[in-house]
Parts: C-alpha cells; structure tokens; sequence
C-alpha cells in the first residue's frame, strides 16, 4: 500500500509549502535546508541524535489522546478557596474572546496604535480594580497573587521610610502567598514575621493583610494600618475583589497597595491559572508599580489615544537598577475579568457578592443549628468549622457527594462559597457535615458592621452599556477590530516568535475537564493534568538536553528568578555561598540583570565585540577578577543579536573551570529546536518560554510559561510548593504546576510535530530570517551575521546610517509599517536604531514577500525623503500612521497624495487595515497620568 | 432569604434593560407593556394561559443539561454510508468559521455590497462543485441531497423534450432519496420507475443514476445516458464530490445535471443535517437552477464584485409560476464545504480519496482472503458484503467493537470507508466478519478503468494559497471582515427575525455527542437525540397551540410543503380528493403559492384592502366560487404587512365552515410567542421557522428549519421515512430528523427563557417596532398599521411619494445605510418602493437609537436633494455605498465633501464599517453571467 497517511500537522503549521521552500533555498544560495543548518549552525553544538519523542501524532489524534486525559480529571464542585473561586466566564467572553486569535494572538501592546482594542480592556480592568480597591492607581495585571504580593512587598521597602528589613504578614495570610513571600524576601535579606495582627504589629518597613482572611474571617484593619503608618511602614491589603463590592476598600481603610487576584471574575480555575493577579497603590507609588500599565494619552490629531505609560521604569530599560523582573502581564486574562464587569456592570456583581454571601451565610446558619462550631461571625463567602478529629472524614463525605471541601487540619474545615453555589451545593453540604436536616433561615448578614462598602464603583458608562449578549458580542467586535494579531498579517518580532497558534491546541483549554479544576483538588481527581504535565516536562527536557524541567514558573522572568534560585541554593549546598557575582553579556535582555538582582546576586556586565558577540577577552578578565565569587554567566543562544556564537562552547567552559554555573536564556530556543541542545552543549540551566517556541499565544501581553530546566545536579533546587514535599527552594509562583491550564497547547504542539516536525520548524525559521536578511540586504544592511553570513532565526536590519542622512527613524519605518497592514518589527532591541525582524516557520512565502516588498516600499519613501522629492517633515513617514479618518479630511494639507498615505501598494486595496489612531505622543501621557477610563467628554472634539 | 438568583438568560437575549423599556414606553405612549400589548394585538386571539413550559434554566443550567442529553448519545465510528460519510472538519475553519458570529450571524446576501465575504466563499463552492461534477454552472447549495434530485427531476421535467411522465430512477439510488423523490413525484404526476439501468432505459422524461451506487458499486453510464439522451431524456447523476476526484465527472459521461452532498467535505454527521447539497447543470440549462446562485458583475467603479444572480427566477418573484419552492440554502455548510476544498486543495483532496479507496480496497481484500463474497468488483469506498443469514450478526459484532455497519438485508453488509478509516477500523471490520487474521496486501486499485478522471480541477489560485493554517486564518478573517453581520449591528429586516444567536445556545452543537452522530445509527446511539427532539416537539407544541410537530423539514419552504401535503392526504382520507384550491392573500410571500403548486393544488389569490388586510368580501366570492374544490387558505399572522389583523378568527371560520383547512405561515411567530397561538385561534397546520423565531442563526443564507406544527386531525399525516414505520406521507427531507444537529440551538433557547422570557421576548420585540414607528413617522410615512394606531413586530416605512418627488429610492436608502454601517431593511416587500423593519427584541436602545439617527440623517440628505442643495443625480445617497478607496481617492469629483460621504454622523468616527465594493451592477452580471472564481486578471485594473 502507497503512503496512505494523511499530511502531517507540520505542514500545516510550517508556512511554506515544499516548492516555496526551494524557491527561498535558491535566494539564499542552499540546494538543501540541510545545507544550510551546516553552514549557518556551529558543528560543535549540534545534537548527535534526532529528539526521541513518540512520532507525530494527527490533529484528530491529538485531540483524542488529549481527550483521554481530560476524562482522567474528575470534575468536583471545588468550594476549596484559598483564592480560587469557581466562576462563570459567561459564554460569550469565551467564545468571541478567549477563543478568538483576534484576542489571544495579539502582542504586547508596545506598538499602542494597532493595540488601541485591548488597550481600552485593559485600561477597563485598571478601572475595575482601582475603583474596587479605592486606590487611583492599578496597573495592568500581574501574574498572580502570590508573586503580585512579593512585588508589594518590595515595593513598601523602597517607597516606605523605614529602615526595617521586617515585613509583617497576616498570619491569616494565603499559604501560597506566604511561600512565595519568602522565597522572595530571603535573597533580598528581608525578615519575613507572621503576626496575628491582633494589636499594632511589630517595627518593619511594610505590613501585609489578607481580607478577606484566609480563614474566611474577615476584619477592619483600620487600626492595623494607622499603627503601621505611624511607624513608618506601608500596608499592603491583599483582597478579594468580588468581596470589595460589599465591604469597604482598601483605600478606604488605609491600605497604601492592594494585590489580589481577579480570577473569580470570569476566569476558570485551570488548576492554578493563568489568571491576572492585580496591584493599585495611591497616589505618589504609581512610579513604582511594578509590571505594565496602561495609560491615556494623545495622537497626532489630538485625539485621545491609550498606550503603555511609564515604561522607564520597567526592567527591560532600567536592567541591575530595576526592582521587579515582571515582564510579561496576564493580559488575556486580565480582559476577560474586565469584560466580566463590563457585562455584569456595578449591579450585577454586586448581587453576585450577595448572592455568594448569602449561601455562605446560610450555609453557616445550617451547621449551627446542626449543632455545630462555626469559628468566625463575620465572614463574606468562606465558612470556617470546628469539627474536632473528624476534618477527614467530613472532606470524604463531602468528595462522596461531588464536593470538594478545604482541610484545614484535623479539627477544621473550611467552605468556600462562589457564583456557583447555589441551595443544592449548600445542602451537600451540610449533608458532609451531618447537618442534613437543615434549612435555609433568615440569617442576618455577615458582614462587619464597620465595614460598609459606601464609595461608588464602576460608574463609567462602558460598565453600563453592554448588558445584553448582543451588545456584549459588538463590543468585544469592535475592539479587536481595531488591532492588529496574527489573524491579520504577520507579525515579525524579533525575539518573540509569533508564531501560530494552532486551532486544536487550543481548543482543549476551555473543555471543563481541563478548565474546572482547582489548583488544590485532591491530587487523585487531577490524574490526567498530572500525566499531561509529567509527560511535558519529559518531552521538554528532551528537546533541551537537560535532566529535570519544572513547569511552574509561569512567566519566563519566574522561570529565569527560579534559574537562579537553583544555582544559588547549589552554591549554597556546596558550601560556597560567597558565590554571588552573575556575568552578563552587554547585550542581553535587562529582564536578565533584575533577575539576577532579585536572587540576591550582584551583576557584572559582560562587553561584547562589534560583532555583538561576547567579547572573550573580557570575559577572562571578569572571571579572572571575579573567580572566588563566580556565580554564574547569562547568555541568550542564538545571541540576541540573532546569531550563533562560535564561541558558546567556549563561553560554557571558561565559566565551568572557574567553578561559575551557565544559565543559557530560552528566549531564542525556536532556532535550536531539533538541532542543538543547551543542556548538552555546556549550559546548566535554561528557562524556556512556552508563549514563544512552544505556541502559548501571546494573549496581547500574557499569558506567559516560562518552565526552567536543569541539569541532574540542579534538580534538586527546582521550585517546591508548600502543597508538596518539602524542597530546599520555595515557590515562585502561587500555583503548584503555574499556569497548568494552558500547558495543553504546548503539549499539543509537541505531540502532532513529533521530532521530524520540530527540527523541521526550526530550520524553516531559520531559512525564512536568512530569506528575509537575503532580500532586505540590498536595501537595508543587515546588522549582525554569523559563519557564511548567515543570521540565525532573525535578523536584524540597522538604520542609524539612514536616520543620520534623512532624518527617518525607526519610529517612522514602525509607524509607516502600520499603514501598509503590518506590525512592526522589535523596535531598537538590542541595539537602538535598528528593527529586529524574526518571520518564525509558520509565515508562508507570500506573506513573507508582502512584508519585504512592503520594507522595499518604505525604502523607496526614504530615499525621496533623501532625494528632497519627499518634505523632510511632512511626508508619508513622518505623518504615519494614516487613519481613514485623516486620509478621508475634507482638507488635505500635506504635499504627498492621499493615495501615497493610504494605499502605497495595489495589494492593501485588497482588505486594507485602517488604524484607529494616528502617531501616539508617549510623553504627554507619561506628563498627564490617566489609568483609568476617560470619561466620554475626553473623546469630544 | 431575598431572592438569590442569577439575572435570568432573558435579561442577556432582551436587548433594553427595565429603564431603556420604560423610555420605549413613553415614547409609544403606554405606561406598561401590558397596556401595549392590550392594545396591540386583538383580544379574540389572546392566549388564556401562560405557557406551560419548565421553569427558565440558566445558561450554566441549560449547558448541564444538554451535557447530560449529549452524554445519552454513543459516539462510534459509523461506516454506514448511504450518503453520510465521517470527515475532519479541519479545527482552524470551525472555530474561525462554524463558532465565529461574524460568519453565523449573516443574513442571505440579498445586499451584496455588505456580504462580499460571504459570496465569494460561496462561488469558492460552486467552483468545486462546477469543477469536480464537470458541469459548468453550479448553484450556491441545496437543502440535501434527496431534495436536491427531486429538484432535479422536476428540471428535467420542464428541460426536456420529452412528453413523457415518467422519470427513471436508478435501482442503485440511496433509499432516502427514492422516498423524497416519490413524495414530490405524486402530487406533480410524475411517475417514478426504478430501474437496474443495466439497459437503455425505459421511456421518461429523466433518469437520475446513482454515482457510485448506494451498494457502492461504480459504474460507467456512458450508454445509459446516450440513450436517455437519443429518447429525448436529461440525465441526472447523483454523485459524491469526493469519488469524483478520482473517476470521470458526470459531465464527462453525459449527464446533464448533477446533484449531490458536500457533507463529507467537512461537515459533521449532525444526525442527519445540516449539510449542503449541490446542484450543477450543462450550459443552457443555468436559467432552470433552484435556488440561489452566486454570480460575477461589477459595481460602480467598474471593480468585479459578487452578487446573487438571475433572482429573476426565484419563487418570491415567480410566485404560483415558480417551479420550486426553494428560498434557504444550506451557505454555512456550504462555506464550510468549499473553504475545505481551499484549505486541502486539489492534490490534498486527491489524496484523502485515495486513502479512503485504498482503505476500501484492502478491507475488500482481506474479507475475500478470509474466503467471504464482496458483491461488486468495482467500488470507490463501500465495500457490498455477501454475508448469507449472517448480516446481524456481523452488524451486532462490528457494534461491540465500535463500528457502526449498514445491514443491507438479512444477508448483506455494507462497509463505507471514509476519511477518518484508519487501518485500525479496518481491522475490527475484518474482526467483525470473522476475518481477524486479514492483513493488507497490495491489491489493484477498485476503481473502473473506463472512468479515469483526466480533467483537471480546483485549478484556480484561491485553491493553492491557503494550505497553513495560518494562510487559512487570515482568508477567513479577511472575508469576515467584508461583510455585516449581527456581531457588528443590528440587521433590521422584516420577517426575517435577526435576533440574538446566543452563545450558549450555539457551544452544544459542535460537542461530538450531537455532531458525530450518523442519521442511520442505531437509534440507542442516539437517545440523547432523540430525547432532545420529542421535548423540543413538545414545547413548539406548547408554544403554537397545536397537537403534533415534526421537525423533519430542513426550511421553511419543506415545512410548507409539509403542512400542504399533510392538508392533501387528510382530504384524500376523508374522499375529497377534489378539493385542490389553496387560497392565497395577494401579499402573501411567493413561496406560498410555489409551495401550494408543488403540492398539486390551485393557487387562487384573494385580493387584500387598502389597509393590507384580506378583503373579506373578496374572500366570500372566493370561496363561493370554489366552494366544493376549497382546501385550504394560506396566511401569514400578523400579516406580511406586520399588522394583526382583528378579522382573523373571522377568516379562519368561513375556510371552516366552507371544508377547508387553515394554514398560518409561520414567519411571523416572534409577535405571537406567548401571547396568541395559531393552533388555538383558528389555524389547522403552521410551518414554524426555527432560524426566525427560536435563535437559529441565518449562517449567511442558511441553515433554516422549518418544523411543521399540526392540529390533531392532520397528526397522522406529517412526514414519513423509509427507516421509520410506514406513514400515509412520505419524507420531505433526506434525514428522518431533518438538520438534528443544530436542534439544540432551539431548544436551549427555549429551556433558557422559559414561558415568561418567551412572552417577555415578544412583548419586547412589538414595543420596540412601534418604538421604531413612532420615532420615525415623523419623517417616514408608516404604511400599515392596526389598533391604537400600532404596529405588530415590524413596520413598512414607505418611500414611494418620497420617491416621486425626489428620485430618490429604496435601492438608495438601503446603499446609502451601509454608509451608515447598517444593513438594510427588506426592500420593496411586501409593497414595492417600502422598507420594511424588524428590529427584534435583542436590539438595545442605544442602537435602536443609532438606527433611528441614521434614518433620520438620510431623510435630512433626501431633503437636501428636493431642495436642490444636493445634486440630483450625483449626491451620496445615489453614489452610495463609497468605498474608503472612493473617499480617500486622490481626485474627488462629487459636488458633496469627502466627510459627507464618509461620515455623516459624528458617532460613525469610532470603528467605522468601510463597504469593500461600490453599488454592485446588478443587471450586468445576469447579461454576463460568471458563476465560478474569476481569474485574478479580473481584478486588475
């Protein structure tokens, strides 16, 4: 029988077809992609072996095997708590949101002009929490609750005035958020106290309340936080957001930062996330706020227009200074929870809230009468009991009729009631408890008396406007048609491989049995997570050569933190805790350097050569300089100047011999996968990122996966989890496996590839950059090459010759790039004035061919810039972006055509993208601070 | 306990909240929508009670529960053939296309301008179908397969040059469609002949040959049709689009037309539907086609652009002289349908038939090795098994490994392979038959040598760009973008009932459970199914007053058929075979009187008054006049003129009393819902229209079902099917259960909302028509109305005096509304020179209000041109729709501004919908008519 198989996934996946292939083979100058992978990748890294991983499985078996693991969870009502809640993601977020690429593969908004939809989501989730919290300032999501608290909790030592090295922690606290709290507060010699927080808590620099608490109790921490100001120290109020509707805010009580998580809004438990952890901070920290956030601003025509504000702040400007290594938001997730409230609006949520506390306060009236404790009075959604030496048994009886419940120890258990609970979860309930005969009685309230909510909240018109489903789906319509993602055109980024994200890797994400699941379900009801991930971190420790992965970093800035915790604990191991001085290259990422910071490390750059390779030389001075108190050396491979440096092998060596550790960054893997592998070619610890080489969509800025693997001596500093057995390193995010609800995709991606696929995804990419570096070298030179003048997966395009001779900038080629339907490049990363461009496999030859007969274009626009033909400052590029509303003016002001603005090719006659806004100015927005939404007379003329 | 339950589903399918009803209100007039509702519709047809119906469920409720009737059905492999044929439906087009509202929500393209995207999906199908059948002109998709041939008898009836009664059908024919072929043969007076065909034929006016046979035999019918062609016969093949990328097409052996189903080009099993069927027909036959056609012309700027063509022919025009009743296609499934054949392309369709022949072909041998008979030699995927006594049993052993196969009779077995037969399926069938030890060999090919297909196909480039899944996402997209549909704004059209397509409603029908379900299996497969069907029966009972529904037809037009059919044999049972007269109001829709014709009756019209109302002094003569042959009188209540006429009990009384019976269309249900029931104030049978009235979407023309309701005298008279126990009627649609698949939709919706949301739905859609009325009266003439000065759920605004004075015309108001970025009205129905507008009860205030604003500019503009301000003949009315290309233009040649054109309200500013065509010519394209993709060259300049 002839090959009766059916085209495997990869073809659908790799853009180019196989005479596309040979066609951009014959640019380059190769008769084979083999021919090229031996002249572009060094011999001395290449993997000996294919990747030894089960052969490529089809879409629909993918989906099969998948779903067989799926029917391996088992799907309880969870009223665990402990800052999970089940929710309702009403249908119509999901569909027309969460399981839209017009919304999950957009970018990080850093181009604010074809973001303006998600922008305006955004800055409606800052609205919700800032007006929940009572705090003015809320920035745009962090990656949970746990880690958002640990930024707090730095945050109050650098912006408080104590000289304290103590913060104080609700003994009532999260336990996840406790664990966290301390891996973080150790290498920064933070003295983390747990207090009761009965009186004024002890001398220190910052203080943190859980409110509701834990236990469910919930208090009026006004004095807490007045003697906490008088000392000096900040509060920070970790708080329920759904409870915030009912009971006093943060800002209300005296909290100076709130943090919390928003996933009760609308986002499933996923059995641990991703969900968007949130933080506001009065007035005077807002230049503080770790993370993103979104803030209004103007256009060149004056209209208002959102974008990312402050960015000075973030890591990847401010490197060893910065305070947070946050890079990546949870953006997807932070939408959805915005949208939640826009489609309850103020009302709706609040009769959620009362609803939820109303069964709980049921709830605790039922096993009262029954006869039985209920330690706390005063409690919004969780109920504490005291069941003396039968916590196990109730928790069983409970499981038996579908229900999870929360051991707390043996003597208590606790119930936490959500959106879901209704009058038959509560009788279950009481039923676990032997409480059966109870009735639902007019109880009064829980609620502190002290405690009113009185402040108005959500009363912008976008949280009262789009109640009704169809006015829901418009709204969600509307916005993504003002961006640009990959269902529109490609989006070339260097460094962030936008690659596709395939239909059936999504698709599993939303299936209940993945997306029901509580990250602290008994383990025997998550069987088929636990095998999906197991079997991931095997796959994923195949594909880089290490021995261990762990998953649960759930950004690749956790997944770096953890990279370093585990070298820094092996030091410590070995008895040579002197071992602090991390080696970084010039030109890495400044996410590398506050990662370093925040595992207690102390920084020495690294000079690289005009090649932008490492500069050996230096590094042998430095190791030299440094050989005692080595720790270990960041690099990025491919170097982040897109090149396979010769000398890696060599870099790994020179490190080992003086006793330092190589942490290798994953940010490149897609040009290594299949054909090289860090952990055999000299690294000992990688972070991966899942949302870049192994399809986890961008989400517009989140979320991200960012596991870090070790070699076998690392293996035993990977991330713990208080969950689980003890281990020497603590968590670095709240869940135990991290964003575990979205690990399907990667693990879809792996399975339908196989290793042929893989390899053959990678060394598509790296044709498609040479490609692309081949034909754009005649117009623009091509900055960085490596063996054979060869680029690796992208290239990068430099302009600081053209700038200097016609005043065009890289904002302007960016911005130009917008009118002819494109994203632009990765904009002066990592070298200002350039545009790193990185096709990824899965762009096809026509498009591929768009985007440089669109480069071409723009070059011939600058040389009539150059020629005089074009006005210096008004021209097509200077002027760009062109919305239609500009191109359509009854008066035309500028000297270039109408036509030049908006069709500059034949081809965008054919479906043209029309920007919403024109050219934002960042400063004026960094100089007017607004975080919230405008209100609607800002959008008059 | 106050009242803890979540916000009811009919607070998100309503559009206004309880503020914006009560403006509503005082806009009309009334205090209360009670008082409304008094008022509005006449007291002699109110229904007493509420509807007895289940408490509303929420939607988390209504999804448990369809969880619970999906997990009633059995998924097993079904290779049972006979039409339906397992298919992947590629994950990247059900997401981005079958759960995308930007495809579902569409109206039928009767506005071209605004369904550009959808058009040329559907020419990409007629092109496949054109191309695969050999046959130059195909139409835009059928209901199914069984009524696409009886279709094709009655072309071939009115074609050919035969005298003859007789149409031949092939022994070989599947038994679904030899049943519907005989129920629409009977009342015409045709007479069916089955026929081995292992001769010339006997002498008719047709033969439709089976290609391949039900049996699966492939066989050459070359001489068949020579002879049916010497005698003055067309030639009808029934073929499988598949089978025809191997073997020669019916155009190449002489048939004349072709009729067949897509379903295995994507589309899932559904239970039987909806799939498309197709039609193609030899040139000079193309002025013959039923239903829609999609065709080539230009618009204003001379640019190509698609449009429906030759409309001309169709039964709202043709009326009693139609020759079909058809009015829905199948677009959605036929979308599906041809962008599968885009993303596979020709060599990928190849490829998967030959897979499934080869799989055909070894299963074939290793039954025969194991010594068993297969009947025929030549086959393309069914394998016809000689099993002598032994049929169950292997049927039975086949099941216990989860194979469904199709007993022919106690001693045969059929086997169909499809796309998904793997060898794994190939061995439980073997294992099945007893042959477990089978192995494949490399046996011939199956395939008859006198029938290679030589031709070439899917030649045009729309079939070779779009193969990632990357390329396939940005083509859906890129046409999603051209068009409106419900996800950017209200589609006001009267009759047609655009209301919300929730997503809850809409998630179940791709769950496995109800989407791969073959129509023949086992009906203990299927008791979730058929569950879901008898509840949903029951409330459309409920919910129209009447004793018996059967949801079998698969449109509104097959559910007239029905109703007539059902009038017919309750006649003939009581001897009055001589009553044939259907009586139709002179404003009734045209499909009335097509359908009354095809059900062998006499239209008789009955003339209307001013008013729009039946004239009951005509209505005495005529049924004076026709007293003794009188069967029925066909009306629409309200009336096509949205009224609700008070003499309706009256009308129905005197039918009566004369013998007749009563039949009320159904169209316009959603002003009846809840308050009146046709079964209760006079009517005998109703067509109900599920993509009306209970939330099926449109689907851009397309899938309807149209249940057909009946009184307890007619109960034994509704539609039969072969597989099921003998009826008097015959099948009306191919699968027992008509379009099963999206069943769901419906009666979520109705599980959802409940007796009051039902009611409250319909109180909400008359306030809101009257809400349209009154604002507009004062600049449109409102046509017709009823008590109190009110309208039903829709009103006809009349532009005829406007026209007169200023040249100004509906064709101008509906282009000129797209400028605005709404879809028009329905133009000139029921009263040429009207629009007539249904704004449905999901549409919020806020747009009802946009709409109203737009209509009320457009009234300043046609004002400016009776003044003379404006232009008569180049103003932007006439010049409407522009394109952003015309507005952005370098040269503006119109007396009007640029932002006139553009942007005539302030509001249009933000998110504005830019047409991508000018006004499409539409006489050009009937002149030229061009029904398959045109070469790229047409979109030159």
């Amino acid at each position: 029988m002839t090959d009766l198989s059916a085209p495997p996934f990869s073809s659908r996946h790799i853009g180019p077809s196989e005479p596309e292939q040979q066609r951009m083979l014959q640019a380059v100058g190769f008769e084979s992609v083999a021919d090229l992978v031996a002249v572009a990748v060094p011999e001395a890294i290449r993997a000996k072996d294919r990747l030894k991983l089960p052969a490529a499985a089809s879409e629909t078996e993918a989906i099969a095997e998948l779903r067989g693991l799926a029917d391996r969870n088992q799907v309880l009502t969870s009223m665990i708590g402990l800052g999970y809640h089940d929710t309702v993601t009403p249908a119509v977020i999901r569909r027309n949101l969460l399981e839209n690429p017009g919304w999950y593969t957009a970018y990080t908004p850093y181009q604010p002009e074809i973001s303006q939809g998600r922008l305006e989501a955004l800055l409606n989730f800052q609205t919700v929490v800032s007006d929940l919290t009572g705090l003015p300032v809320a920035g745009a999501s962090l990656l949970d609750e746990a880690t958002a608290a640990a930024e707090a909790m730095t945050l109050a030592r650098r912006a408080g005035k104590s000289k304290s090295d103590v913060f104080v922690v609700d003994a009532d606290t999260l336990p996840q958020t406790k664990a966290v709290l301390a891996t973080r507060a150790e290498p920064l010699g933070i003295t983390l106290v747990e207090d009761p927080l009965d009186g004024a808590p002890p001398e220190c620099f910052g203080v943190l309340v859980q409110y509701p608490g834990a236990s469910g109790r919930l208090r009026d921490f006004r004095a807490v936080a007045a003697a906490a100001h008088e000392a000096g120290a900040l509060v920070v109020a970790a708080a329920d957001l759904l409870a915030l509707t009912l009971v006093a805010a943060p800002g209300e009580f005296g909290a100076d930062i709130a943090v919390g998580s928003s996933q009760r809004f609308g986002v499933s438990f996923g059995f641990g996330g991703p969900h968007a952890a949130y933080m506001s901070v009065r007035e005077g920290l807002q230049r503080q706020l770790p993370g993103r956030l979104v803030g209004v601003s103007v256009d060149a025509d004056g209209g208002p227009a959102y974008r990312l504000a402050l960015q000075t702040r973030e890591q990847h400007i401010r490197r060893e200074k910065a305070t947070s290594n946050i890079c990546t938001a949870q953006v997807l997730l932070a939408v959805i929870a915005g949208m939640y409230a826009v489609y309850h609006g103020p009302d709706g949520l609040r009769r959620i809230a009362h609803r939820v506390h109303r069964h709980a306060v049921a709830l605790a009236g039922g096993l009262r009468r029954a006869g039985l404790e209920v330690v706390h009075g005063e409690f919004f959604d969780t109920v504490l009991v005291r069941v003396p030496g039968r916590a196990a048994a109730v928790l069983a009886a409970a499981a038996e009729r579908g229900v999870n419940l929360w051991q707390v120890d043996d003597d208590h258990v606790s119930v936490a009631c959500d959106e879901k609970t209704g009058a038959a979860e509560v009788a279950k309930v009481w039923a676990a408890f032997g409480a059966e005969g109870s009735e639902v009685t007019l109880d009064a309230d829980a609620l502190p008396a002290s405690l009113p909510r009185e402040s108005a909240y959500l009363t912008h018109p976008v949280f009262h406007a789009h109640h009704s489903e169809t006015a829901m789906l418009r709204y969600l319509r509307r916005l993504q048609d003002k961006d640009i993602a990959l269902d529109r055109s490609m989006i070339p980024l260097g460094s962030c491989t936008m690659k596709l994200n395939a239909s059936t890797e999504m698709e599993p994400i939303t299936w209940p049995e993945f997306a029901a699941i509580h990250p602290y379900a008994p383990a025997e009801q998550a069987a088929g997570y636990r095998e999906l991930i197991g079997t991931l971190e095997d796959w994923l420790a195949e594909v880089t050569g290490y021995d261990t992965v762990s998953i649960q970093p759930n950004a690749g800035s956790q997944g770096e933190f953890a990279g370093l915790l585990a070298i820094r604990a092996y030091h410590r191991a070995n008895g040579e805790s002197g071992r602090d001085v991390c080696l970084i290259p010039s030109s890495a990422h400044g996410t590398n350097a506050a990662s370093a910071v925040m595992a207690g490390m102390r920084v020495v750059v690294v000079a690289c050569d005009s090649d932008g390779n490492v500069d050996l030389a230096d590094l042998d001075a430095k190791i030299e300089k440094h050989r005692d108190t080595l720790a270990a050396i960041m690099v990025t491979y491919p170097s982040t100047h897109g090149v396979y440096e010769e000398t890696i092998t060599e870099v790994c060596a020179k490190v080992h011999e003086a006793g330092g550790q190589v942490y290798v960054d994953g940010a490149n893997l897609n040009a290594l996968v299949g054909l090289a592998k860090p952990g055999e070619f000299g690294a000992d610890v990688s972070h991966l990122n899942l949302h870049k080489t192994f399809c986890i969509p961008h989400g517009g800025g989140g979320p991200g996966v960012g596991p870090v693997a070790v070699r076998g001596h690392l293996a035993g500093y990977l991330p713990g989890h208080p969950l689980h057995d003890g281990t020497p390193v603590g968590p670095v995010s709240a869940a135990p496996y991290g964003s575990a609800g979205i690990l399907p995709i990667s693990w879809a991606y792996i399975r339908m590839m196989g290793s042929e696929g893989l390899t053959a995804a990678t060394e598509q990419a790296i044709l498609s950059a040479n490609y692309l570096a081949r034909r754009l070298a005649p117009h623009y030179p091509v900055l960085y090459t490596g063996r054979g003048g060869l680029v690796a997966h992208e290239c990068i395009i430099d302009l600081r010759q053209i700038t200097k001779e016609t005043g065009v900038t890289v904002d302007d080629v960016a911005k130009r790039l917008i009118d002819y339907g494109f994203h632009a490049p990765t904009m002066s990363f990592p070298v200002a004035g350039t545009l790193m461009i990185e096709p990824t496999e899965s762009e096809d030859l026509g498009e591929l061919d768009r985007f440089v007969e669109a480069m071409i274009a723009i070059r011939g626009e600058i040389s009539r810039v150059a020629s005089g033909d074009y006005d210096k400052t008004d021209n097509p590029l200077r002027n760009a972006p062109h919305t239609a509303e500009s191109v359509t003016a009854d008066e035309w002001p500028h000297p270039y055509a109408r036509s030049e603005a908006a069709y500059p090719l034949p081809s965008l006659r054919e479906g043209k993208y029309w920007v919403p806004v024109r050219r934002i100015d960042q400063a004026y927005g960094d100089r007017n601070l607004v975080c919230s939404c405008p209100p609607l007379e800002a959008y008059e003329d």
